[in-house]
């Protein structure tokens, strides 16, 4: 086994009896030797993903065991098992979501390995197929994958801006190509945050025309910058209105409960509704999907097909994500920001602190 | 104006604090003289709509005057306008559930009048658009309207059983043309009434494979006939297990409220769940339609456009609504059947009886 460091969530640090701000800690934990097609890959930068602080705030409580978050991460390959062909030491990669999937079912066979019917394994919180060990995630300094679920790293990206793409970005790229958006379509997204923003930039540079749903029209200077080309606030009954019907897509990422149906009113024929940042239980009035042939859908990340594309895509149009570069060591800040909002547009932690610290007795 | 009789629900009959069984009349009401692009139809046929039944126990009762409902119906050209160029007497028409619409709107030049951004007229309890009087349904012997919102009635098509195309044909073709459905789709269709039979003969005309699901497995046999390929048990963990990620589009056309999540998880990569028997407030677990992107849409009639394709598919693959034909008097009974699903599949009206009665004095 190889010995490395991360920033982990411990049950007995964090009683689940209040809202006590969670905190994670430095420990050192395992990686599995290399298998025949393994990397062992260096990280050096992973996103802080909303769903790393969902899973921090609510379902890792119940966890009895600690638990390194991080699902978008840059890094260098450091090591290669004996079977791998597609990448060499020092290579420059990127990991995203998953790290393993049945590759039989018909969801693997069509490259949306997210949907593997046998549920894919997910980089951290997922159960190795191969020894049942719980996956431990991209806080840390080192990860050991399959090399068929790491990524080259596109040349001329950069690695901090890029880490959110394999998360954030796929998110946003699935739900863009499903509803077939390109020169002339007119999307929309709600929500100007990691998500969102990327949302905007992949709109933009897939040429359709972009506009940011705001509630308030302090976001429109950082919209067109990203990209858009108008800021509809919300909050404005006559603007709403005035939207109706004009959209192909409206991208929703809002990272909250809240109303469907002032988005759907925004669709054209056939439009379509992405609910990506709060994919939850919620009240639908279905005759708003009536009215247009309105389609309410949402998106689970990609799957190899799709991460690729939208990688190749990303560096034919040099986008990465706008991100705030913090040492590992700030994780906990990191996480308390964003779950106030207060981050321009994602923090990204760097790994190389872990390498200087003293590793914790424990 | 031109004296015609119908089956009219008048409020003073239908008490609100109860649920006494709502009873239409025969009644004597006025269409206006024909304007220079009208035809006047007689209606032989008009089927019996499940939204005929929830008007009737629904809205109707806060409406302060007389209704005739029905609004898929097959009438004979008796008079035309100076300007109608379409259409000679003597003609069968077909007529649907709208008979107006700005003609100016994105929706209407896209040949979607349905979704006019004005609000289409629909065939009653609509407004007509020149002298703002209410529109009055096709559960009557004449009916007026603009050439442009009849279709001629292909030869060869039956026209008791063509009727029913006209609402729940169009409402069933217009999520299978969305969603692209032909050689080698799979189509499951839940509720096997008007709506889901003709969902069926149209699912399986364009190609597709089609199973039908059912509580039970009583309708196998019928299922079958109408050109399904299988029947799928609803209540039998196993086949609903067994059938996930099966279908590319699930035509739900179950009449009362339900629960989706079991529907949307047969559905395969990309694939649709078109609710259409009772598009009202749902909760729905918008995680469902992460995995697989799936999406959830629904259907309301159709435009021109397909409602002309749509008969024109028709003619050419022979399909009508399987129908029951009843004398106009016994509409009541009608009613009453197809509330408790005692119709196989469609009550259509015979409007002939209408010209033998005396006009009641009212």
């Amino acid at each position: 086994m190889r010995t490395t460091t991360g920033w982990e969530y411990v049950p007995s640090d964090n009683p689940t009896n209040g809202n006590s701000s969670t905190a994670l800690r430095r420990g050192t934990f395992q990686r599995r030797d290399l298998r025949e097609d393994d990397l062992a890959v260096r990280i050096d930068y992973c996103g802080v993903c909303h769903s790393d602080l969902h899973m921090v705030n609510g379902m890792l409580k119940q966890l009895g065991t600690a638990l390194v978050p991080g699902h978008e991460f840059t890094g260098t390959v450091t090591e290669v098992g004996p079977a791998v062909t597609g990448f060499a030491v020092g290579d420059q990669v990127a990991v995203g979501t998953l790290v393993d999937s049945c590759g039989q079912c018909t969801m693997c066979r069509a490259g949306q390995e997210n949907y593997c019917a046998q549920g894919p394994v997910v980089t951290y919180g997922g159960t190795d197929r191969v020894d049942g060990s719980l996956t431990q995630g991209g806080y840390s300094r080192e990860y050991v994958l399959r090399e068929k679920f790491a990524y080259r790293l596109p040349a001329g990206l950069d690695a901090a801006g890029a880490a959110p793409l394999m998360c954030a970005g796929v998110t946003m790229w699935e739900p863009l190509r499903a509803a077939g958006i390109g020169p002339g379509s007119q999307v929309a997204v709600a929500g100007l945050g990691g998500l969102g923003h990327l949302g905007v930039k992949l709109s933009a540079a897939l040429g359709a025309q972009v506009t940011v749903l705001s509630r308030t029209p302090a976001k429109a200077d950082d919209a067109a910058r990203l990209g858009a080309t108008g800021l509809l606030v919300t909050t404005d009954e006559e603007q709403l209105k005035g939207a109706r019907g004009r959209f192909d897509l409206v991208l929703d990422s809002i990272p909250g409960p809240h109303e469907l149906s002032p988005l759907l009113h925004l669709l054209g024929l056939d439009g379509t509704l992405a609910v990506v940042g709060y994919p939850r239980p919620a009240q639908v009035n279905l005759f708003d999907l009536v009215a247009g042939r309105r389609k309410l859908t949402s998106s689970g990340t990609g799957g190899r097909t799709g991460t690729a594309d939208m990688l190749a895509f990303c560096a034919e149009h040099a986008i990465t994500a706008e991100v705030q570069v913090l040492p590992s060591a700030r994780v906990n800040e990191a996480l308390q920001r964003l779950a106030k909002g207060d981050v321009r547009y994602r923090f990204v932690l760097d790994l190389a602190d872990l390498d200087d610290l003293d590793a914790p007795a424990h």
